[in-house]
């Protein structure tokens, strides 16, 4: 089969590698239909993330079972399915409380030895660990390239949403309308936020998250916070949703958030920073932070895109056949599109 | 009357003042029979918090109502009350969500013109704003130095433990064994959570903390996240409790709760500071943070002291006339005692 | 001025009385520019609430702050502003527990006697005590006929809504589509519902509910626990909110929500009836009961309606002067409205 | 191996049968040590919960695995565990929610083919499906016969109080101190409850419930409304726990919870009765029902099982060889002991 692997930093490859099959109980294959290239993907193409020389990357897909072990119940062949970018065992102290992103067995998709050893989605053929709870089953009349969302962009949109308890009538602002950024406009006017304030550089992106219901705010042009107080009569926002994941952003975050405020932070965070603990003290601020908890959404946040309440199928601007992967990736990276999609077997 | 008096950093002085009367509707006016000194006395004492020259100072306290305005319905003279240290309206956006530690109106007993100019409580009689809110009446039997623990201090250590909702069973770490920590102490407990690990670095504290029922962890003598792994099959805590307000207490709270755990900052941040961010999002913590809130909580505490059930006595552990309060302020810097309690009259 | 009284089982009055003043602190006096009759006046016309000869009925309006007392803050004369259907002190057990539905002084506004002896607002002017808690400004732009379901029909939709904790993507089914049931509808949308199931038995109210969002299922020609099943993949609804208040109801919304679900009963119980515990039991479902906390989500509502995002204008069919009381009690007695809207001074 | 079997109501049998073996992916083989006695293995001695004749009943069980199937990843041969009473598939909707207990492939020991057709523990050796899932390590130091109240009646108990929320300073009443009741009594004390109402019309149980913290109120010798309030100021228990399973407990215990409280009601319901569901509506209670979430909570409990926290030792009264297993139900039946222990191999 054909996948798209890391070669170097800064280079992939299509290459040619032998199908997969299932090795383990629980595990299933997938024939792909759609693979998503991500913002994480271009982590691993730049050697930020380590990734092994040949390894197959990509964690978003949309496929058909064509195998199955022993001990697969909820899938069977010829099954349409999609699949969570991350495993988990559903047995340990963590998967125990429902906290499946802190599994002890956790596995990313395409992400190398360091996350797991499992070899990635951009191929024509996936192999799935623990099958019952990785895969769904896509409805009827949902299109591969939107059901892709479930397992990991919108999904984040929505934890982010959940994290931060946006209730019916909240104000919320949110930075950075990157794919996930976007996907939280939606998510948040869908669980009744009043007002939310979209808030990047981009025009084309605040254009997108005016579609979506937002009030776009500009970065630089405009001043977020006073925008931000204009719309909430002074107070600032109920909710912070920080997805951008730098120092600057997490710092607007908390001085747009009003006292006593809830702050999701998704943007990822790697390393030590200055933060205003001062101000976030005196706020009162609640954070929450970290990694999608996939699995406790999956189910919820597939039926919301079959039935078209969630709807990110402007963000996918570009498809080209899995063997263009190197082109794929080349665009994304000079952020031609917000979602590419890759068609295995064009 | 007498009263404490900020004078110059590092001065205070008991002078004579006239009697407050009550001026608005809803004021009443205490007789004190018990004030205590608390840890923020010191920040006015050695100027970091600014009050004016002149300015009563103190904000925990007990005594009998001898005055009371027109609109005062739920007490009455000659009822033994006790106060929160923070007044709230009852009626604006913050107060109606029950965020009243954030009310528009917000007023700190003896804290100077900056919070509220709202003079103090170590004072034969002190003069209470909003005092259906303010004031609660002592249940019989319950001693005074013993009440003033639920308008602030005891109250800080429920909060903590409720925002950061520790549930039965739950493993706690709790940083500082202050009067605060040492209350969290006893209400971690008391919410059943079955280890709660105690760390500092003074003896008698660690040894206090033992007797409430922690596991006392001795800050530079062991290994705090060594003994944290020990009792927490390798994991870390579920629940973290900052008391301290220290960078590196924060960061060492961050290393000790488990992934998707939560975090309790009650030790007060005025300052930015660096803050391992990407430690933080990698465990998924969440983080909350900022003064207790009092009067939420302020029933619940005080009958929990009445019944037994917390019983911070073991801290106070020297009474001084108020006529003394020099030496109680310079004994409290020396840290010779967890809490002294200042008596009027004497 | 004029208003609407109570003579005796099956007639109201509109009969001349003195203006009222404001008569203790806190009061103020409303002139009444929009009232609302309300299902529970019916209740008080046939006799089944007992409410003295010639006490003032009412209790849904909008108007204008014409006086005040001493220690009212937050409105002033020549504010437009809404009720609350009830009232509460703000400082007793229930209230300090945000549970202000159950203040130990609550009065309603034109329930007679028995129910605080608080003359109602089909009136020229109505007081209104402790009218900073009462009373919240018409934010403006938002119609007089729609400000008044802020505190009463709407509320009471948005309440049960939070009781169930529906949550995005939930399947709701609601029984009922009397004013509060269609106002739950919307509720239940706006909080991310993605599939509402509206039971009824009456062609017009479907059809409303239709056009709110819901899929209608009339009661007896087709069959509700089929349809239930037919949306919900055979399981029943996530929640269920029985808005009738009759055992049949209760029981029926006791078989369309799903195992493990939330039920919540806003339909007025007044007595014992027969319930099928062990179903209940069996299925492990939450029940929450009683009547909205109006004070508690009153803000949040009042901008929901401001904003347009909760609607229920096309319930208010009809508009009479305040001298057709009569005239409009009989037509709303007969059904031939959702909502009727008496204007005073006409 | 022996059994314990069902024969006819009224009676049960100890009869030889062949040494279960592991059959499905997933099964383990217990060697069981401890085998409890519970009310519910009444219910199927009087027939009144229907069981083939022949079929090995109960499902409390302590001991140690001797033979585990492919797929068994967290208990091995060797390992002392303990069970959950009711298996659980961890994949279905309801189990991707925490709702355990209403698995769509729930299987109950020794409840017969109409509870999943799985024989029970009451024998030399039980086969349990979904090892991973169903067994817990029992951490060394516990007994035997403490440790199976961690699958079934102390985990009830905490269930009860995890579902009414009870929290510190709560007032708590709970009606019928079987072993079930008595173990809500140890779990609320644990949670912090202030006050615990032990109501039932057994001195020895109340006696019980007395040294384990509660004020025993006896049901019929005193009057529970009256001692309830007496200790509430008036205003009845912020919590109920039913845990009788009667009509007229249920009544009682809706009598004894303050308005906005929440019910417990644990005490199994299978049939309709009448409710008074107007008092409960007027008073707005929040009721939850059914089964314990066993799995949900199982670890916890073993764990406070573990250090003591938790400790239903006092309620084991008597042990007994398994082959006198007769002997135990008629003693149980005549309700001579609070939980009887069988020990097999004896």
């Amino acid at each position: 089969m054909q996948a798209v692997t890391f070669q170097a930093p800064g280079e992939v490859r299509v290459q040619e590698k032998p199908d997969p099959e299932p090795a383990a109980a629980g595990d299933a294959v997938v024939r792909v239909t759609a693979a998503g290239v991500c913002g994480s993907d271009l982590h691993i193409l730049h050697g930020r993330h380590p990734v092994e020389e040949g390894f197959t990357i990509g964690h978003e897909f949309t496929g058909e079972v064509v195998a199955v072990a022993d001990g697969v119940t909820r899938v069977k062949p010829g099954d349409r399915v999609t699949g969570s970018f991350v495993t988990a065992c559903g047995n340990c102290f963590f998967c125990a409380r429902g906290e499946f992103h802190h599994c002890v067995d956790q596995r990313i998709f395409g992400h190398g030895k360091i996350s797991g050893d499992l070899q990635g989605a951009q191929a024509d053929r996936v192999l799935v660990p623990n099958a019952d709870m990785t895969l769904r089953p896509v409805p009827d009349g949902l299109d591969d390239d939107v059901a892709l969302f479930a397992g990991d962009v919108m999904n984040t949109g929505v934890f982010a949403v959940r994290s931060a308890q946006v209730a019916p009538g909240d104000s919320v602002a949110i930075l950075g309308m990157g794919p996930v950024g976007l996907c939280a406009v939606q998510a948040a006017r869908h669980a009744g936020a009043r007002t939310v304030l979209a808030v990047d550089a981009v025009e084309d992106r605040l254009e997108m998250a005016r579609t979506f219901g937002a009030i776009p705010v500009h970065l630089t042009e405009q001043d977020p916070r006073a925008e931000v107080k204009r719309h909430t009569e002074g107070r600032g926002t109920d909710v912070g949703i920080e997805a951008v994941g730098t120092p600057a952003a997490l710092d607007l975050a908390i001085r747009l958030t009003r006292r006593a405020g809830r702050l999701a932070v998704i943007g990822v965070h790697g390393k030590p920073c200055e933060v205003h603990m001062g101000l976030l003290w005196n706020k009162s601020l609640t954070v929450t932070t970290g990694l999608s908890n996939v699995l406790a959404h999956f189910d919820d946040v597939l039926a919301l895109l079959a039935a078209g309440e969630l709807d990110p199928s402007p963000l996918v601007q570009r498809h080209l056949p899995l063997s263009q992967a190197q082109e794929a990736y080349a665009a994304y990276d000079r952020r031609e599109a917000l979602k590419i999609v890759l068609t295995p077997g064009g």
